[in-house]
């Protein structure tokens, strides 16, 4: 049987660890080629570059691997990978990641790895954004490999629903001590956020963005924050249809809607 | 009676047209407060800015009005506005846009403009995002006036939806040809990418993103492609929340879900 082709993509930039243990874990199960950003792309979103030219070089962040850096945002790789680099190939699965600190509930949406694995699914591709409770630069990704492998195999396997992704996020835990899987939703957490507020060499003031995460959902245990906060790996089945459904029939009496 | 206080942004820029319209509105229903990207920012999606610092400035783009233009993505816009130039003001409602050019169907998660409106959402803000589907520099809003000013004045008297935004598309039409306002979800449309591939003055290769938007929902006249299409302003109540419910149940069987 021929290998299943899997695009692997993150937001950490090619040099990042995350992305060579994600590599690792996809090369024991197929054929793997690398789209990625050349610098660190965190928080960039469903960002894309329209006002500017993207670059994309051959690079040698991987051994024996065809690896492309991308000069453009998470979002970008993907396109570039689906319609130049893979143009005329089958992709089975793309994986982004592994994300060096949390992606779930709300990040979801600020997540240039989350937003890698949306696109993807927009193309059609079955895809897994995976991310590890660790900022660390030195993370110890080698816990979660089993089930990050487990959950390659999984996909490319059983597919996943039309325009779904999976956010998964991996509690900083030694493999030992990782309960398992827990499918679940995503928890209504949000930022507060407080701007640190400073004067650059020349006098200028300057913000910088910064924050404290707040779950509002705590009483709840079918979260992937009630998840991660209890020892499983949160799998969060996503999409990208923001129609709020439950607000359109009040919405259309309210608004005295005019349509047939 | 207070008037409401009313925050507006855009992901033009805080000198397109658009905005300048979107104020113009805005003022004859409340106090205007505007925080706006100093720079273009279109296709940022809900991008954040956290490896830079952000800059923040009184502009003088608008008479008369309190108005700052900033250094960051549309995002970081309501994030300033909240935390720091609104710091101990309730925000009654906040508007972005008018964009120039659609944000319907998929299109709103590359949107600056809806990404702002969604941060606000977030916020606990009742937001709107407004889009006139007409992408030239000198569009033409005074047709849509009326109706923006209906939905602002909608939205202040009734609110939303807890963690619902609206995300408004205009037709290119004349006022008289706009047949008023649909409710409805968000097309199953996508963009199929294309990228120009050509050299630089140093003969080195780039590519530059370009697409062509697919509606594959097209026999559904629930949509707002269909009510764009049929002459109608599409009304979509959008959330934040990714969550794909409906495929929560047979995940869990088939990963054998461990949880509780």
């Amino acid at each position: 049987m021929e290998k299943p082709l899997i695009l692997v993509t993150n937001d950490d930039g090619i040099t990042a660890m995350g992305i060579r243990a994600l590599v690792e874990v996809a090369c024991e199960i197929g054929e793997v080629v690398v789209v990625a950003p050349d610098s660190p792309q965190s928080g960039m979103g469903h960002a894309i570059t329209i006002h500017n030219p993207l670059r994309l070089h051959k690079s040698l962040a991987f051994d024996q691997l065809e690896a492309y850096e991308c000069s453009g945002t998470p979002v970008d790789c993907v396109k570039l990978a689906k319609n130049v680099v893979l143009k005329d190939r089958k992709i089975d699965l793309c994986v982004s990641g592994i994300n060096h600190g949390s992606n779930a509930s709300i990040n979801i949406i600020y997540s240039g790895t989350l937003s890698a694995a949306m696109e993807a699914s927009l193309e059609g591709i079955p895809s897994i954004g995976f991310s590890l409770l660790d900022y660390n630069h030195n993370a110890d990704f080698e816990p979660c490999k089993p089930f990050v492998a487990k959950l390659m195999r999984h996909v490319i396997k059983n597919g996943l629903q039309e325009g779904s992704l999976l956010n998964v996020n991996i509690p900083n835990l030694p493999g030992d001590e990782i309960k398992g899987l827990m499918v679940c939703r995503q928890a209504e957490a949000r930022w507060i956020e407080e701007f640190q507020e400073a004067r650059d060499p020349r006098g200028q003031k300057y913000y910088w963005l910064t924050g404290k995460f707040v779950n509002d959902d705590h009483h709840s245990q079918d979260t992937d924050v009630w998840a991660l906060d209890n020892g499983f790996i949160s799998v969060v089945p996503s999409k990208h249809d923001l129609t709020n459904y439950s607000a359109i029939p009040a919405l259309k009496t309210s608004l005295n809607n005019h349509a047939i």
